[in-house]
Parts: structure tokens; C-alpha cells; sequence
């Protein structure tokens, strides 16, 4: 046995009779257990410089204030709440490296202030509600690794009434595009259906083995891999061919775990100012630090990983290519409903169904059919 | 959050507070429930070759003979046994990949011969004995995967006495070599550690906090990674720098799921012909085709993962990179004692420990150091 190859190695889920909550759970915290992973958090500076300047411009919201961090992982935004003033500071952390957070905080001398707890916010218990819970949980596409649930069951449990969520809003977005990507993505996927043919017929020429009753299911396995799966992308501005329709805003204060646990259904309408061809739709997301309405910040703070010039967050955005590009002329938009799905084996991963047509004044816009392109957000 | 970084990301045995059994058996199934990953192995000739040739070239243990496959995969092993005119294959399967190897048995005509069954040789139950057990079960440096203990369940299980096993026996060999490998993974744990002093400078003149205290445990985890992890490779034999020395032989017929179970430790001692510096050690298997004794093999077939000219299996050898490198001269050889225990975290996985000095009569060999190397087969 032995897979020399690695691409499908996250798709656990895709076990049958896997128990899929210990799996994925595991699978997901692993990585953050390992400082490797926290360096390269901490050093996207936009993100880390996006929380200390909504902690330490805001200080007037943490002096003398009980904090909850919601996976604190090294513990640097505890640090930062401390810094700023905190009264108390609960830093939960479900991996190992609660330790290290620790040990991070003691070096600073902070170890009267800051409690680092390891475990699950779902099952620790905090002998104080908190005025304000401060967390880092976004994911790819924002949704990506369904961390929010815990801060809600965080803020369900913790939070004083009137009590503030750093971050307290957080947008979804989606923009048409040019990209080279899907143009690679096709070639690639053409690629491995070569190699597929010259596998098939070495197992019919050294072991007299047909293997052609199943093409269609290893296309079908290699199209959903290369043309069905988003991928990470450093998106330049000037790829953008119109500005982003806003699919979802999220108040964390208001929203409940029943909301999010629901499909997120979602109409859009995209102009496509500078005309097609669209060859793939980019996903992404910002946050906003306002506090909340009883205790609304002084200085508010954007974190925003919009394709930018100066390169992207470690985020980056999520590409969708789109086979074939979709054509439309200048003042065309690309309209339609978005609809973004937990997967049932996994919950941390996505699966995006996005139907499409041009609509305009456009002869392309008039012959434009009604699409649906469905992908898996790995 | 979001780790963009995937160099840990099969670690996922390191979660305090994982579920092992149902974690690690879910990351172990699920690579090969994908064709890509069955293609991969497959058309691997060396090994699938082998399989061939000790199938065909022994028809008589075959004809009218009831066997199973353990862990099928695609079902071509099953199907070669059919093909060599057994009465009755069971091909068990404990992923979803099972109904492609019914697909492809049907597509043969062998439906009425073939039966493959989805689930795990500890649990499924078979109508009857069986005349023999083939099964492609090794994975890197012969055990990791740990899944020649559900072959000796399949065993203990369901042979029949004096029935076959395929393979029969296999051999575990470690040799002395040149290894580049060893100087790039060096100058990359530097370069690991430059980068952290790097993003330590920066996180103290951003944020104003102080990340040395983090610098040891840092250290440690790059020097695990860079260091002491073993390396696929695929070695040239002119980088031998003498014979391998066998660490252990396993008759698949005799050997129990308890000897299997306890840490193997064998003494060693590999003659280094050409002199020094040995800066890797390269450990790989093989495994023979030779029935049982009463029903030998009319072929012997061999299949060998050594250093080939004509390049590796899928396979290739695991190289253990040594630090400093052993210097020794011509006709020293490097003894010790070699132990290989399942990680209690993954039993899939493994931890070596190689105690090594050199012994013989030149000046360097006088000299020697007792050294102790630690490795992680991931």
C-alpha cells in the first residue's frame, strides 16, 4: 500500500464509516497544536495588526475588563487584552499548544491576569461572565472550519448582556474575475485524464485488465479535485472585473447557532463593468471591531482580505473557475443565488452551489443560458 | 485562523485529546478510497508485476482453491487470483472503494468467483476456510501502516492449516549511504531557524511582545521535522556505501499478533566497504512468494524495494539522515541496535531509535562516539 500521493489526504471525511465528528475535529485542531502553524498566523501582519490596533485603540473597552479569547492558540490576543488593561483575561485553548500560550504569558508577566484553560469552550466552564470575547475564528471563505459556532456558544454562555464581540461584524463577498487559474486547472485536469488512458492501457497490455468500466467515475474524482474545488488565490485588483456583490453580512451579536447552522442562501447580482470573459468568481470576506451598541468602539477597525496590491492575508481569497468563462459584455451582470452547505461528513468543510446567468441588455445577455456550478470548499 | 502550511498536517495524531483508533484508521482509510491514490499503486509494475507473476506463475495453488484478499483495493489482486482459476475469492474492503472492485470484477465476467465484501477483516465473517491469504499490506520501512496485524487476523481467522500466504515472508534491511538529502535538510532546519528570528524581531517591534521564551520549543519541532523524520527517497545503489545488514525476517505463517505488537529490536552491524562519512542510513524491504511449507510455490517470486538503477517503487526506501554524518574508514563497520515502536498516539505510525558506534581498527573507529539516532516514520 503506501499513497506516494498526497492530494485527497484532507478528505478524511470521505471514509465510510469513519466517525466523522472525533475525525474532522481531530483533523482540524491538529495543525494548531504546532508553532510552525502559529508563526504563520502571527506574521500575517494584516490580520495580527488588524487585532491589536481594534485591542490597543480601544483600550477604554478593556480596562478593568473580564476577556474570554476563544482559541488562543500562542495566546497573543490575550496578551494584547492584558496589555490594553484587563481586569481578567480567560484564554481557551483546545490543543497543546495551550501550554506554550502559557508560557508566553508568564514570560510577560501576565500569568496574573491571563488564564490559559486547554479544552473545549463547549465543555469548559469560567467562573465569570465576560464583557467582551475576543477570537480570531474566521476560515477560507470565511466559513470554512465552522469555528464561529464556538465563539456563539462562547457568547451564549459568557458574555455579560450588552457585552461586545471582537470582532462584532463580518462580511462574505463575491466578485467576477479574469484568472489563469482556470485555464491551468483545465489543462491539469485534461493531464490527468491522459494519464489515466496510458494506465488503462498498461493494465490491459501487462495484466489483461480493462479498466475502462471505470473512466467516467475517475473523471468524475479528478473533475470534482481540479474544476469543482476552490482554491487559495492572491488576487490582484486589477483582475477584478466589477465590484463584489456583498452575499451575507453577519452581526456575531445577534445571529444565532441555528441561523448559521442553516444552508446560507443568498441572491447576488455582480455588474460586470468591464465585460467578460468572467473565468472564475473570487470569494472573500472582511471583519469589522465595532464593539457593541452599549459599549460601541472608539476607533473602529476593518480586517478586510480583499484582493489587494500589496499582496494577500494568509488567508488569501477562494477562486471558483468557471467551465467554460462565462461571456457578457460591458454593463452586463452576472446574477443568481449562492448556496453555501456544511458537508454532512465533515462540518468544517463547504460545498458551494452557485446558479448563474447573464442578465443585460447585451445580445450575449440574451442568449445567456441559466447555469449552476456547484464546488467543495477543501 | 486557517493554517496555509500542510508540512504537519498528517500529524494529526499529536491532538491531546484525540480519539486515536477512530482518527488514525479514518486517516489510514481514507487515501485509498480515491482511484487516483488505487492508480498510484497500480501502476506501480515492480509491485503490482510482482503480484502478477507470483499469481500466474502458480496456478496450481490456485485452481479450485478458495482465497482472500486482504484489503482489495481496486480488487485487481482478487481478480488475478480468479483469472489463475480459483473457485471462490473473497476480496474484503474496508472503503468505499469496494464497489469499484465490484465494478471492475463484474466488467471481467467474475462476478460468480469474486466476492467482494465492504468492511474490516476483524469484523466481517466468510461461509468458510480458505486455501490462501494474498494481501498487499507493506508500507514505508515495511511497517508503517501497521497493516499486517489485520493480515494475522485474516489468518488466525480464516486459513486453513497447511494453506498459503501471499507473500510469505518479508525482510527488513538497513544500509550505509551518501545522501545529499541530509545537507538540504540541514540548511532547511537553518533556514526554519533564521525565519523564526526573523518573525521574532518583527512580533517584538510591532507588538511589543517577546517570543524567545518560545525559541527551545521551536527548535525542537523544526529539528523533529527537519531531522528526525525519515525521508521518501529514491536512492541510486552507488550510494551504498557497503551491504545492507537484514534487521529481521517475518514468516507471515508463524509470526503472531504479539511478537507483531511488541517494539522490534534487533542488533545490526553494517560493514561500511567504502569508508565514510555515511550520512544516511536507507532502510526498505522485500517480500518472497513462496506458499507454505506444504504447499511451496512452484516460482519464487521476489519482491525487492532495494535501490535500483531503474528507480524505486512507490515505495522508495526511507532515509534516516544522520547529524553529524559517521565518519569511518574503509572496512569499519557502523554496530548497534536498532528499535522500531508503533506511536502510542497512532499505531499506524512509527518512532525509531538507532543506537550506532564504529567499530574496527582504524583510527576514527577507536575514536567513536556511542551515538543514539531518534526518527519519526510519518
Amino acid at each position: 500500500m503506501e499513497n506516494t500521493n498526497g492530494h485527497a489526504e484532507e478528505k478524511v471525511s470521505e471514509l465510510d464509516g469513519a466517525a466523522p465528528d472525533s475525525t474532522d475535529s481531530a483533523l482540524y485542531f491538529c495543525t494548531y497544536a504546532y508553532l510552525f502553524h502559529q508563526k504563520d498566523m502571527l506574521e500575517d501582519h494584516k490580520r495580527t495588526g488588524a487585532y491589536y490596533q481594534a485591542v490597543m485603540q480601544n483600550r477604554r473597552q478593556f480596562e478593568g475588563k473580564v476577556v474570554l479569547d476563544v482559541g488562543t492558540g500562542s495566546g497573543i490576543l490575550a496578551i494584547f487584552a492584558a496589555k490594553a488593561g484587563a481586569r481578567k483575561v480567560y484564554a481557551v485553548e483546545a490543543t497543546s499548544m495551550a501550554k506554550f500560550a502559557r508560557t508566553l504569558v508568564d514570560h510577560h508577566g501576565l500569568g496574573g491576569v491571563v488564564e490559559v484553560i486547554q479544552g473545549t469552550i463547549e465543555t469548559v466552564s469560567l467562573p465569570e461572565k465576560v464583557d467582551v470575547i475576543i477570537s480570531e475564528w474566521m476560515g477560507y471563505f470565511l466559513l470554512r472550519e465552522s469555528m464561529l459556532d464556538s465563539v456563539l456558544v462562547a457568547r451564549n454562555r459568557f458574555l455579560k448582556p450588552g457585552g461586545a464581540m471582537y470582532p462584532s461584524h463580518a462580511r462574505l463577498y463575491l466578485a467576477p474575475i479574469r484568472s489563469n487559474n482556470a485555464h491551468q486547472r483545465l489543462a491539469e485536469f485534461q493531464n490527468a485524464l491522459e494519464g489515466w488512458g496510458e494506465f488503462s492501457r498498461e493494465m490491459r497490455q501487462f495484466y489483461g485488465v480493462d479498466m475502462s468500466c471505470l473512466d467516467d467515475r475517475y473523471k468524475r474524482e479528478q473533475k470534482e479535485y481540479y474544476l469543482e474545488t476552490s482554491a487559495w488565490a492572491d488576487v490582484h485588483p486589477s483582475q477584478m472585473l466589477g465590484p463584489p456583490a456583498t452575499l451575507k453580512e453577519y452581526d456575531l451579536l445577534t445571529i444565532t447557532l441555528e441561523e448559521l447552522a442553516q444552508p446560507l442562501r443568498e441572491k447576488f447580482r455582480m455588474d460586470v463593468l468591464d465585460g467578460g470573459p468572467v473565468e472564475s468568481l473570487v470569494g472573500y470576506f472582511d471583519v469589522q471591531f465595532r464593539g457593541s451598541p452599549e459599549n460601541p468602539t472608539d476607533f473602529q477597525v476593518l480586517l478586510s482580505t480583499a484582493p489587494d496590491p500589496t499582496g494577500a492575508t494568509h488567508w488569501g481569497q477562494q477562486t471558483f473557475s468557471l467551465h467554460p468563462a462565462i461571456d457578457c459584455a460591458p454593463g452586463d451582470a452576472v446574477e443568481g443565488t449562492i448556496t453555501v452547505v456544511r458537508k454532512k461528513e465533515n462540518h468544517r468543510l463547504m460545498e458551494v452551489c452557485v446558479e448563474h446567468k447573464v442578465s443585460g441588455t447585451s445580445l450575449v445577455a440574451q442568449a445567456s443560458p441559466d447555469r449552476v456550478s456547484h464546488y467543495h470548499i477543501e
